[in-house]
């Protein structure tokens, strides 16, 4: 069987393509259906939407949905096209925001919407996403979708909001964060892959299964996520690092190394990330006393425990290509730290 | 008949007194279910809606929805009551956005949230009762509500991008500044009214009437908000006056005034509104120019044809108590600029 091979050669270096393989077509449809659907008489809504949606990113969100539709059978319609497209939507609305909320000028390497729109442009076309979202959830008619999506987004509100009020508290602790990161990352990649469970009209517990693994695979990434914005790896590929450090956001590695603290690190770590008072040498002082204190090893090694139950998640179903692609996209998320 | 005497008594000086009345109990089921439904672990969330949901304001869009409800007929049960704390959640969350694109320190005499929790926890904080709202909503459980308020929020936010492209575009003509209103005011109005029909299972022809009572009486509010912004009533009232003229805001006054202006007075429209160049004693002249050329008066004007069509949306529904009262509620809208 071909795959087999291909799931081989992805051994060595987990990657997405070989899901990407096997959802491109209705991906396909996704980004079409995205670009139509982003359209209004008002020209400035499809230019900012369109910048930031044609900015990329891997869709790892809607190619949840693909690939949640398909590993229960889906095979007729488009249902799950539309849908993936509607948690683009909100996944893209949510990044206006951050964006705005966080004062980003950058996304993904180009300058942000809010950067070149400004910050008003931004609220409002998140706004008008997030509406259209609802929309188009509400023409595919199903109240199950439609009570997992809307569900989905308060919580990712709260989770914004959590890490607002967690941002410059050196006295975040682990709970906390991960309280954060399941609200604002974890359940929409709950919600996208269960969803596909839904469209396929499965039972309870392969929707339960998938959620499963949709929000231990979204802490895994989130986790690793945070661990690379202090890693030199990251720095290697052309991409920015420190950014939670400069905006003093408490992530894990910091929670970590501010437990373990001598009195002197913890008045560092006061200093710079609840008082911010940065200065220059300050960003490589912080990696110093992350790796004195072993913690982002110790970030890598919760996302694997992550990753492995979001593999778990998925033993419900029967073997096959896509469930074995899904197992690689775990892999993909967590070996990015390597 | 009592009623007719309180009839009787609002023709003198129209009132939301009557409306109110008939709704009262209605109304603090819909309060307590705001209350209860902004609820959440993240302290923050209802600290910041508690504070903008208590300053108060009329409450006028779930008056019309529980008014519609009641005008079709509904009877039991309290869909009506749930779906109006919706439009409420719906109305909140764009006042938080608009407040924060407008940075406005204040909002009904008060200090405005994002004046006292920022920019950042307001947008959040939207987007939590934006969400919300999509939740309870499909917890009510009817697709066709659904359907009228997710395109209802999508129009909305279309409308403040045509309202933040217009802003300083003296260009800006009749057909743009009424299409903003329509989209950013009315179309809210329009679908809390009709979704009453709908939870009252009426047939379209009243669901289209009370639809386009709601567009038109919207319509006729914000023309009236609008020209109050300009208004010695509303100084007097101790409502602050200028708001617009110091956003550049193109309201229809301004678009008329600067439509029949000779050469002086458009580079004084331009300076003012476009560059935003402001001096002291600029705004006593944009009231001076707006009165030279009657446009106060005539924006008046367009407010009572809007507010004489409201009233005939109407008509479809037999005459009584709760009619009459919506029909005060419209020359209340309208009478608010004598």
């Amino acid at each position: 069987m071909a795959i087999v091979g291909a799931e081989k050669k992805q051994a060595a270096k987990p990657s997405l393509d070989v899901l990407h393989g096997l959802v491109k077509n209705d991906l396909a449809a996704v980004n079409r259906r995205i670009i139509e659907k982003m359209q209004s008489p008002v020209a400035l809504i499809p230019q900012l939407a369109g910048h930031i949606i044609a900015a990329g990113g891997k869709r790892l969100r809607p190619m949840l949905t693909l690939a949640a539709a398909r590993l229960c059978g889906y095979g007729e319609g488009e249902r799950h096209c539309a849908l993936a497209a509607c948690v683009e939507f909100i996944h893209t609305a949510t990044l206006l925001h951050d964006d705005v909320v966080d004062e980003s000028l950058l996304r993904r390497g180009q300058e942000s919407a809010n950067a070149v729109w400004g910050n008003q442009a931004s609220v409002l076309v998140g706004d008008f996403l997030f509406s259209r979202s609802f929309e188009l959830m509400v023409e595919d008619g199903s109240l199950e979708v439609l009570r997992i999506l809307s569900n989905a987004s308060a919580v990712i509100a709260e989770g914004e909001v959590l890490q607002l009020v967690t941002t410059n508290d050196t006295g975040t602790g682990e709970e906390d964060y991960l309280e954060v990161i399941r609200c604002k990352t974890a359940t929409l990649f709950a919600a996208a892959a269960e969803i596909g469970a839904v469209v396929a009209g499965r039972p309870e517990t392969e929707q339960r299964a998938l959620a499963d693994y949709g929000m231990n695979l979204g802490i895994a990434f989130q986790l690793i996520d945070d661990l690379l914005d202090y890693s030199a790896l990251q720095a290697q590929l052309g991409k920015t690092v420190g950014d939670d450090f400069r905006e003093g956001k408490m992530s894990l590695p910091v929670v970590l190394a501010f437990a373990r603290a001598n009195d002197e690190e913890r008045e560092f770590w006061t200093r710079a990330m609840e008082r911010m008072e940065q200065e220059e040498g300050d960003l490589g002082q912080a990696i110093a006393l992350l790796q004195k204190h072993g913690v982002l090893d110790e970030t890598a090694a919760r996302a694997r425990d992550y990753a492995v139950r979001a593999k778990q998640a998925l033993a419900v179903f029967a073997d096959g290509e896509i469930r074995a692609a899904m197992m690689d996209a775990v892999d993909f998320a967590v070996d990015r730290a390597y």
